[in-house]
């Protein structure tokens, strides 16, 4: 643990969470005025947004705009922090389309507003207007993402670089989901299948883009940009997809207390991950038949969720997998031995890419 | 009906319709370069928003523009286009929340995606990956939206004048359409409640900011465009109740066959709009009760909605609303009759107000 660049990136995080937390103030008013129904949305994107989360994205964002060469700036601080709010759509959305209880160890929108509805005593289903509020909350969170991020200060020319990296970032970023529910519905488990859904939701989204996006906040040459680019792309990409395999083994493996979510939430939805993929291909007829049984089953008790652990851990998957984090995060880090990465930079994006794939289980 | 000013906009339709297919094509492609999983996905985009609407937000927007002195030109034709994807958004995320099963005609997003499901004999159930793909595919829209507005080829301070518009039209939006959610579970209706939500969801986002969106593609001088905002607003607020209004009507008499939605679609849904909400106020005990036995039943007979339908216009609330819509549209299209204003547009402007309005019942 280097406690340098830890500080740097505490204080990162910190200016990240100032910049939301007045973002939010300025609209959380303005919808107070078009009327008093939006204050609880309002109250909830909030709630939800600065009460928790790693701020992974807006850092990446920050350290690569760093690393480019750009100097220390607060309007740049404000445009990486409306990733966030990108990603609070993905996660809203993401919960109510895995009926997830909860988020960050508090109830997801869709169930915070089922909530609201049952106190209110209001008319209909509250399970209907949940999900209703957290489509829409998802999408004004979205909305809002694009908005502090125009409105952020930067200068135009940067605005305007980063527009295209952005929308490619969000593109990606739902094909990534959707090939993830679609894998979901397949027959069969792939690991090939979970490494691509695992490089776009993270890779890309996660890791690679971000990086870029701040790259491009920081260089006006064209040909320069594309060198950083193509530094980041080296880094990210495994980095991104150690990252998704880190979460494959927490949503197994990982502690609620640290997690915020239930013991093995992975194995009662039967989440289709390349841990999953991999203890299937080793799988013998015998543990074939634990994960038949208890994989995806609705009301999964503690014993199943220990039996398909040791499944997990017998065949030899789970080990294979932290293997590849570290051969992953080991290729990822190589890609900043590079003049290009400057020495302040190169600490700050390695102590990053530590907390990235070293999340405590 | 004037022919000049209809051949001009079905020009201007046709263009849009041109840009959003060749738009799309290249998303496709795109899309299948990641994972032919996704070619469904564009599919269904592709064929949602190709065969059918009317565009008439990219219509006001490009009317705005030449309103305000913008020339006909094919960059600013690509730009308005982009807020039929946004529109895509909308009625992709509508549909899933009031659980329609179809639109124009054919299958909504969720629905088909319900039934390829099925087709393909996928795992889980049919419904909850209708419901994820039409959650993913609509924010798919709404990124798609602006990327097809940022490649749009306008110039770079057009576009950075577009940007706050755009965002607040978007804001607004998902603001109107959580006011609409939630007063579908309020216990009581209210008329002010109602006209409320019509100005969110048609006024402001339908007519005044889609003409403001075009202005602002127009005009660099900030004083001019301010005068061009507020003729707009008086413009546009109006109108867009008044198209507001009209939707009420047609959901509740429309032709299907007009419509492309099943016969008194609002009645079994039990929509609370502005003409419910008078048609409450007026009713009488007998009314009030036909009103709670068949207003929002599921399985609504034929009979339960020609007794809605008398119900509506007996208590005057039909006959209301026509003359609400008659006079918004005056007040309207008095806010043209100025020197800013020139007799091209305005032609169009009128032309395009009364399509909007005059919808065939």
């Amino acid at each position: 643990m280097n406690q340098e660049p830890q500080r740097a990136l505490a204080d990162i995080r910190m200016r990240v969470q100032r910049d939301l937390t007045q973002y939010l103030a300025t609209q959380t008013s303005y919808l107070g005025d078009i009327g008093s129904e939006l204050v609880p949305v309002a109250e909830a994107i909030n709630s939800f947004l600065l009460d928790g989360g790693k701020r992974l994205r807006p850092l990446f964002a920050y350290c690569g705009y760093l690393a480019s060469g750009g100097e220390d700036d607060e309007a740049i601080i404000a445009a990486v922090a409306s990733l966030e709010l990108l990603q609070a759509c993905a996660l809203i959305h993401d919960d109510l389309m895995d009926a997830s209880d909860t988020r960050r160890g508090r109830p997801s929108i869709h169930r915070w507003f089922e909530g609201l509805h049952q106190n209110e005593e209001l008319l209909g289903s509250p399970a209907h207007y949940g999900s209703s509020a957290a489509i829409l909350l998802g999408d004004l969170a979205l909305v809002w993402a694009d908005q502090m991020l125009h409105q952020s200060g930067i200068g135009e020319a940067a605005l305007l670089r980063a527009l295209p990296v952005h929308d490619e970032m969000r593109v990606e970023l739902m094909a990534g989901q959707f090939l993830d529910i679609h894998e979901q519905a397949l027959s069969t488990q792939s690991v090939a299948r979970s490494l691509k859904i695992a490089r776009y939701k993270s890779g890309k989204y996660t890791v690679e883009r971000p990086l870029h996006f701040g790259a491009s906040l920081a260089l006006a040459d064209p040909a320069k940009l594309e060198k950083y680019f193509a530094i980041f792309s080296e880094f990210g990409l495994p980095l991104g997809e150690a990252f998704q395999l880190r979460d494959d083994l927490l949503g197994v493996f990982g502690d609620p207390s640290v997690t915020g979510k239930p013991a093995g939430d992975d194995l009662r939805e039967g989440k289709r991950t390349v841990l999953m993929a991999m203890t299937s291909d080793r799988a013998n007829e015998h543990q074939e038949g634990v994960i038949d049984r208890y994989f995806g089953a609705k009301n999964l008790s503690a014993e199943g969720i220990a039996e398909l652990r040791s499944v997990i851990t017998d065949t030899g998957a789970r080990q294979h997998v932290e293997d590849l984090i570290d051969k992953l995060t080991s290729t990822s880090l190589d890609a900043l031995n590079r003049d290009e990465i400057q020495l302040g930079p190169h600490t700050l994006l390695t102590e990053l890419a530590n907390t990235a794939v070293q999340r405590t289980l």
